[in-house]
């Protein structure tokens, strides 16, 4: 089975998506190219990112994860392929490929420079479709990454804010706002399941919020609660509605967790 | 030809669906998955149920169709495959599934219990990746819904609004308001097909609001008019317009048309 | 390899376009659909045109591209398909599929007649699902064209803005306004490639506006330029922003460049 994914700002209310696919099935007719999202906020490297870690582990093996949220198009920013111990990721190297990548086993990283690979023509502003299109259908044919140009050592990381502890506290920050208004943080409830309790009082930007809680509607409708969402992070919603809104939630704010003691 | 469509509430600016269709490709490589929508409202399992018996009969027999509007997820309703001599539907038992039950004649209903066929890590807040889809996809695989658990007589059903004959009317109401604004009635235009004539007054509120014709053009720009829209259904449309804004149509008011005798 | 594309304003809300794949799925069960939009506004004839011949030609050959926007559903309008060297156009006779037609050479073109190759049951108002899919996933099984009904000649043709030379300039207009608000004209920038030079001034509306350059970025932030765009057209975009709401650009707004010379 051959599996490409699509994490884009694109949209979908034009022909952008539908070029891509066209090119890629032009290369490799037997794959099933699958999309992850297409409504990244327009240049949001952060969103696109976050959407690509959170969902790129529940692909099978060998899937070609490509990723285009490329404000800096036609600058001279790289564009990578990334061959993983599971996967390979395409895209440019300005951090939408970081946050999956720190979980992935790296192998070899490339710089997309072998135009043999691209369209014939390649426009200024469309790379989605003239170079990583190609590149990751090429892949998905069997092209070593290691034909595509140049190695690389690393990639580009994303600002992100930094999880760490501090006195009794786990400290981190909002990442993601999904279209439930939840508030998604990079406090990863797998990592820190020693620490996290039930109950433990959560603070955002400074300020006690609510306590961690097994599910939404252990507090009462309209109430703000944190939870181990289902991408494994602890997010902040209301019961019954929008954390955003109503608690006015942005991307960077500093969250909190009292910790189960000083040595988790 | 293996076949999974999705009916959800998930949206597609976040990477839900996506996870989903990795999850049901890691498990099933050969399947087409068909999105019919995920942009069914937040929670609205009316509007769920109604979109999947608008259209799953389109599809080629043997087809699963998987529907996830769950607002109760985590709570204790159960999940549900229920086969049928053309399909096997999957998704909470909420009422979600039961108007395209309706028409489908029932061979085995069974709640999702055998862990076996769910993600090996179960979220509290998304079953439509860590149950629904792996349960799809094992039965879209040949797994036997005898396998998933134990039998159930019945599923919920929808308090959806009765369609009855009151004298010389047909009475029903609206359960569904389309993009363009048209309101699409539970009075089905076949089964009436004896008693709908063209030109009989249409009742809204109790109200007399317009006539039933063939199409919409039949009346001037802005005016309403009655149908038997593509669905099949009795629908209110403004020529040119949106019936719901126009109006101010909304589910569950009642409609009545009146009938061509009283023995239809 | 078997493809269909997808143009229509269906919306993605409904269960219209998941209708569409099933009948096609019914038939043909090896094919790939593809979206290229679902998103073209309601009945706008000339966008759904503009997208589908800004992607066609991205997909391999013999794929068929069905575009559906049809505010005459139901009227006298007919439907065709046309099959070209390199691919096969299905879709209402109203304009939506002629901008494609005019880089294509057309072969064949048969009015959509023979009932044989629709649904059974042909509804008023929604022949993308009742005609023109069941007619697509034929022609995709390998019936010919010839089999679908009588000959015509020509196809309806688009009152689209003239491009032409006046004087020094080079005259068009405004045909799409993309998602992020860059104004699209129908100035060929391949074709004319010999007249338009870099720096040339571009005016709007009988006034100049701005100068064509390589890329977006070529002029400060807020300010508007002209590029050839992805699509190979000149386009108008504002460096960071909406040139569409920044500039007021409407569809049909004249645009003229600047030619290098009168002998272009």
């Amino acid at each position: 089975m051959k599996i490409i994914t699509l994490t884009t700002d694109f949209g979908t209310k034009d022909w952008f998506v539908g070029a891509v696919k066209g090119v890629i099935l032009g290369i490799e007719p037997q794959v099933t190219v699958v999309d992850i999202s297409h409504e990244i906020g327009d240049g949001n490297i952060q969103a696109g990112a976050f959407a690509l870690a959170a969902s790129c582990r529940f692909f099978p093996r060998h899937s070609i994860h490509m990723a285009v949220v490329d404000p800096g198009v036609g600058s001279a920013r790289a564009g990578l392929a990334v061959q993983t111990e599971d996967y390979v990721f395409v895209g440019p190297d300005n951090g939408v490929l970081s946050l999956a990548l720190t979980r992935e086993k790296i192998k070899v990283i490339r710089r997309l420079e072998n135009e043999r690979y691209f369209l014939k023509s390649v426009s200024r502003t469309f790379h989605g479709r003239d170079i990583f299109a190609p590149v990751a259908a090429h892949l998905c044919q069997g092209v070593s990454p290691l034909e595509l140009g140049s190695a690389q050592e690393d990639y580009v990381k994303l600002d992100w804010p930094q999880t760490r502890q501090e006195g009794d506290y786990i400290a981190g920050g909002i990442v993601y706002v999904d279209r439930f208004g939840n508030a998604l943080t990079n406090i990863d409830g797998v990592l820190l399941s020693g620490c996290l309790k039930l109950e433990s009082a959560i603070l955002v930007n400074g300020k006690p919020l609510c306590s961690l809680k097994s599910h939404y509607q252990a507090v009462p409708l309209g109430q703000p609660v944190g939870v181990i969402g289902s991408t494994g992070f602890l997010e902040i919603a209301v019961n019954g509605g929008s954390a955003a809104e109503a608690l006015g939630l942005k991307i960077n704010d500093p969250v909190a967790v009292r910790a189960g003691s000083k040595t988790c």
